[in-house]
């Protein structure tokens, strides 16, 4: 059935104009003013916002991690993404060094299939690159639509691949025409600073920041970034933190290189002194890397509003306090890593960014969606109000004022980082492919509706039907 | 009449996708698929592109320059930047020390009212600053829609204008909410360069620009960013021609200044060498700040593909070679500074960026448009193919392989300074307010047709009609 | 009569070593271990440190300034710079447009002949440039060996001269040897927000540091630096306050001009918070640039460790609190800008610098004795223990530990900046071409036994007698 | 017996003047003018320079090398150096996993005891760190005075380092009191870099360079750098060659990291076109990092001359040409890499340096001697023409013209590769500890009176004998 958004404000990543927008069989079909169609039903966006749904491109959904799992899967995760505005997220598909790709890409699949109440993707992560892995990558993307790999700086032991890998798994996304994404820190540095802190009996979580300086990630940023330059290839910095690593990225590509970089909300509106919470409750602000000293966010607006950062993920990864933070009571290493922030992401850039005039309207849709469209091969599928693009909407109230709460957080873990943190605008309705799954505020959407997303090769256009895009 | 545009593939700065567009009564009224009104005349766009219509915020119309006139004129000007695919000009408005701002905007209202043939606006040149013209300034704003002052820091003793005069209009203009552009080059060293140069006999055209070196250029637009920086004000640098400048810009942009970069097409494709032409032909190539060594062309590109530049203006000022350029025969600084321009900025940026890889076409359509409609406040009347915006819409096939030649421009110099150089791609069609002024590579257009644009302050939305956009 | 200093550790720009000196007829004549002549008056250093003695490359004694007179003149000035371990001064001569220089010149000789206590020269202001300066420039270097010229970049109206005069001085330096000096603040910037201060009844002395915000300085220091790379030229920047002045200083030098940076003891251990003292307090305080916020210190330190800065000068212009400073009661720019420093710059760079591991023995020495003397053309003859320069040493106690004060200062003014500043290290005693003038901390000197001195050309070495160095 | 040194002009890293030297019991005991001695020889300089010995950081002396030895021993070596202008050497000595670091010292002295002309010492090399080289590390100190420690960050599986053993070898060194040295390219980039070269064949001299670009140094000088900033402990990059390693140095020192920077004549004055010379001529110019296209060269002739870089190092490693380089013909991985450089590295900083007006005479003696002595804690007993310093000198002829050859050469490789190059001055006579080693440019020291040096730790003034210096 069709349906006729009416008296919207109509924005994307470059245009804010007043139009209604007609929907038909999952797409955009129409764009005008006084759109009219007696067989469709009329939605009344009362003169808010509407802007393409959310892309978030960087959540890791019921991750195994450190002998845990993180708590939000692809049902709860992606209600609660949707709550908040987003509309697709690209979850890391993780992988063991050893066994066939195609494991753990099916793994992938089984967690989230029927359960992602919004469209879905994978990066696939790289940890070790041999000829095995370089047979198997050309299937990765060509039957799976995987084009992004995201390989380890950090994570000693764990995840952490050494500088060849990275090295070669950079020269083959050239070839092939995939995107490099890398976790930047020094893990060598880190895992040190970290024995010796425990050597001295500093298990805070606390520890867990002083123990990843900036400097280390701003060393891992610059050498990704050079490596990236050496082979002429592409690369995405996710989660940059810190000003070390602006500056790496910056100096990266005034020289011409291919670099990306991504920020989190977590970065952008809290700091370090969270972690000296008592009662260990700076657990629930333990990520990788961590919370940094306040000056450095002015750094990351800025580059965000210069166009040196250019996305926004919400790195979710979410453990509840009680019975799995608490499991790094007394040796801050054991605190599971990561923390609920897929459903204020978008709220948090617009009330913190657009509202502050930190940046613009477009940007905003450019940061959150558009760009990370375009970087990670859906676009124009997703990321865009245009027609012929998918009908991912967000009805966007910019004037509704409200406090961040885990009492009237949908995502699964008991707290929410943000508690307390006022905001001004909120989804109020939210469409995936043109059928409702957030409206009035509340879930109307159904579980396992959302299609796994194949995309196209980093650089290029996804094609979502016939067309033939030129150029 | 309704006109609708079909089988075109719609690129705007953030977009692109295949729809067709309706226009009525001057706008675009709807966008979508297989749209069909019987009323309405069919415009097959082949498959090309569509694209906003060019906005150049970079003219000089007939305009006075040592003791000739420039060549084009609103008339042979406008009909010339539609052949390009460019339907906006923005002309500077030369003013005189001690005589009311009116009378010169009056003059320019009186040289474009009955020639031009797309829409138009003028930008403000402040020479000096004192009581009486700040009492002028907000009717300049506010009856004229004036909103950009043009400060010269060259041009000693004619133009020039001190620090003083620079700051205290950066001051006034964060109060009014207008922008501040500066021509960006330090008008005393090249005074004197100059002399020293004509005291030794060395009066060929190449001294033109072996007297107004980079780092004139680098230091002035330093300045003026430092000064934007104190004034906590906004800063357009007009025409920036070489790394040293691009540095200075990145450097304040990194600082959260507020300062935005425009180059030009021949710093982007022409160098130094050209000066050097024999026959006198170098004059033919003396603007200001003047063409430099090649190695700053790859600085030039890279930045407006990072965006620290972010727009691109002509900057044309035609002079005939015969009769203009040669009255500088014997001494460079006779030679008119300027040529003819305005016709192929978009082509250019066309083939040299995006069919090289340099920049994508969403970035295109920014740099010739959008970007320049945002920041001189007419967007989105402007600068953007959306519903309620004016239909100015260029039908642009990116295929076509031609030569540029003056036989075959339509601005009025008697020469072509890109003659010989090869694009690819060219506008086919060309709609003003939805008439068509270029139709099949034809003027069919109406001398005096454009409208005086008013524009919305620094910051601002043009609202083209009764609808409130909020933020 | 002969003299030997024994026991001590000699100090040098780069030697730390334990010899005996030797001096005859005002000059060092042999160094070595335990020497011994009958002849020969026995001094015993006692274990301390005997460095050359520190040159002071930066004065305005006696100066006129704002409708007073700078209150120490050569008399008390030198005594209390001997006092403070300095044995050489270099003092501003200021000129007149249009009158010639020669009588500028020689006015200053009047004043200080018959007065200075220890050797001196003179600085030469620049502020204008035309064929009478032009002609008189070479009289300048080679009859009175002034071989350096200052020009003000601030002070509109009174000192500051234009980019033109900046720029063609710089040019004129590089012909004839000679070293240019800038006072860089951007006068107009400057002079502007003077007069909104007080337009605004913002007259405190806070404000003077208020309206010179380090933007200003960092901008005019960039302008001297480019224009100094233009003209292939030689920059000497007096009193670098800041960070952003140091910045364009590195900048510079990364680019291979020749720019050398002077900070002085003021903006290393004082700042901005001292112009905010009750009681008109602040009024003692005020000089320009002006004191900074704290941040800057460390900037300021590491650019002397670097070598990004490489001297100290007092910019020793000391007026009283009462009848001087207090003439800008109500109004700050009445303020006279200076203060007393000269006789504690050696001792703070000493004990801040050296005691505090900011900066080794051998760089405190260079810093603020020899780096100075070969800028200047008086090395070898001044700032280096080395045979055949002038016997200008000082006896250093590195272990006293002491509270400056004005109650046990020398120098003239009624109060002392650094008052409460406790330092380690004093002068004990200093001899000046042989003869003590400091001996055990009692001036016993003789006034007018100060010779002038001619100097060398920027890059070249002033030859004490007839050896020819090569090079 | 004692000498007297008469006629020389004395050069220091500070000083130039004109005086005689006494020498007694090989050390220098008084300096002054017309010194006059019966029971003196007296040793007539003839107006040349006079200068302290060189001393050489980085030597690889009759070194182990992918299965050949370098050409040159400490006989020849030390007797080559010598020639040139350098009384002392510091070796590096290699160890071995797992085995007592004591052994390689041992082997080490064994090499050198009977050998050396001049006085010589060694760094150590750091492969691995744990607990028991922990608890060696004391004892070298101490025991042999061996206060700096190499790592290398490149040699793949053989004496690479990963970035946990360089940070912990830098926190012990902080502790200790020692000096990190790395030689810094980014060892997995080139490993696979050169796998894939010989994968396509590509075996000829010029791929050793093409494999190892500049980026691989930079990016590994950086995180060196940054590493040391997080340790706040104290780095030597050895051999840098490009850009991009003195940028990151650069910005290491802005920040108030303690990094120090070494180049080497091969990199000032070839260029990596010399690896293209037929016959495989290419070899003799292998060493790593590679020689750099010739751009590189004015950026580390201004670091030298801003102090950005602080010392010149020979990195001698000789090999013959036949029988040696030429294992590496078809496979240019087999060629071992160095070269014969000590004899030159004095004359070509000299000639290339200070006769070309890039640094000055002081600066020259710095970088070759001071600096150095300093550095590695060596001085005042070397690097210093003062009473009581070792009397290291050097008569050196600022004016001889020669042409550098294989012909003349004493070191034992059968190439030079500086062939053909003119220089202009020459070491005429030196001296070891006050005996001649070098006359009239003959040979005339012994072979083994070279002492070995133990050295004081980082920061600290070596004392020669009783004195206590102060600070
Ligand atoms: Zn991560
Ligand atoms: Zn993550
Ligand atoms: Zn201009
Ligand atoms: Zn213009
Ligand atoms: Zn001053
Ligand atoms: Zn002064
Ligand atoms: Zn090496
Ligand atoms: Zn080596």
């Amino acid at each position: 059935m069709k349906k006729i958004i009416k008296n919207g404000i109509i924005v994307t990543a470059a245009e804010t104009y007043k139009a209604d927008i007609m929907v038909e069989n999952e797409k955009i079909v129409l764009i005008g003013q006084d759109l009219s169609d007696s067989s469709a039903e009329i939605i009344d966006a009362k003169g808010n916002y509407v802007f393409p749904g959310g892309v978030d491109p960087h959540t890791h959904l019921e991750m195994p991690f450190g002998g845990t799992v993180s708590k939000d899967d692809f049902e709860t995760g992606t209600i609660a993404a949707a709550h908040g505005g987003t509309t697709t997220v690209i979850d890391f598909c993780l992988t063991n060094k050893g066994k066939p790709l195609q494991d753990s890409i099916d793994q992938w699949h089984a967690k989230s299939r029927d359960k992602s109440v919004i469209d879905y993707s994978f990066h696939l992560m790289i940890s070790e690159m041999n000829d095995s892995v370089l047979e198997q990558l050309p299937s990765v993307i060509e039957d799976e639509g995987i084009t992004s790999f995201k390989v380890f700086m950090a994570y000693k032991n764990v995840f952490q691949a050494d500088d060849e890998t990275l090295f070669r798994t950079l020269e083959e996304a050239k070839r092939l025409g995939a995107l490099v994404m890398v976790h930047a820190e020094n893990g060598d540095v880190i895992d040190h600073l970290v024995k010796k802190a425990l050597e001295k009996g500093q298990t805070d979580p606390i520890y867990h920041a002083l123990t990843r300086p900036p400097e280390a990630e701003g060393e891992a940023t610059g050498r990704a970034a050079q490596l990236t330059g050496l082979a002429d290839s592409q690369l995405y910095v996710v989660h940059v933190s810190c000003e070390n690593a602006v500056e790496e990225i910056s100096k990266a590509r005034k020289k011409g290189y291919q670099v990306i970089g991504e920020t989190c909300p977590q970065y952008l509106v809290l700091d370090q002194s969270y972690l000296e919470k008592p009662n260990f409750e700076g657990a629930k602000y333990v990520w990788s890397p961590p919370l940094r000293e306040k000056k450095h966010q002015d750094v990351l607006w800025n580059a965000l509003k210069t166009g040196e950062l250019q996305t926004l993920g919400s790195d979710q990864c979410s453990f509840d306090f009680k019975g799995q933070k608490d499991l790094g009571k007394g040796d801050f290493t054991k605190i599971p890593n990561g923390g609920p922030i897929i459903e204020d992401r978008v709220s948090l850039l617009f009330s913190e960014g657009v509202k502050k005039g930190r940046i613009s309207l477009n940007q905003f849709v450019d940061i959150i969606s558009t760009r990370i469209a375009k970087t990670f091969g859906i676009f124009p599928q997703k990321g865009t109000i245009s027609v012929g693009a998918d009908a991912d909407l967000v009805i966007f109230d910019p004037n509704i004022e409200r406090t961040i709460s885990v009492e009237t957080s949908h995502m699964a873990a008991d707290y929410n980082p943000f508690e307390g943190i006022k905001v001004t605008g909120q989804p109020v309705s939210v469409l995936s492919r043109g059928e409702f799954v957030i409206r009035d505020k509340e879930f109307v959407g159904k579980v396992g509706s959302g299609n796994y997303l194949k995309r196209a090769r980093f650089g290029e256009l996804k094609q979502s039907h016939e067309e033939l895009y030129q150029n």
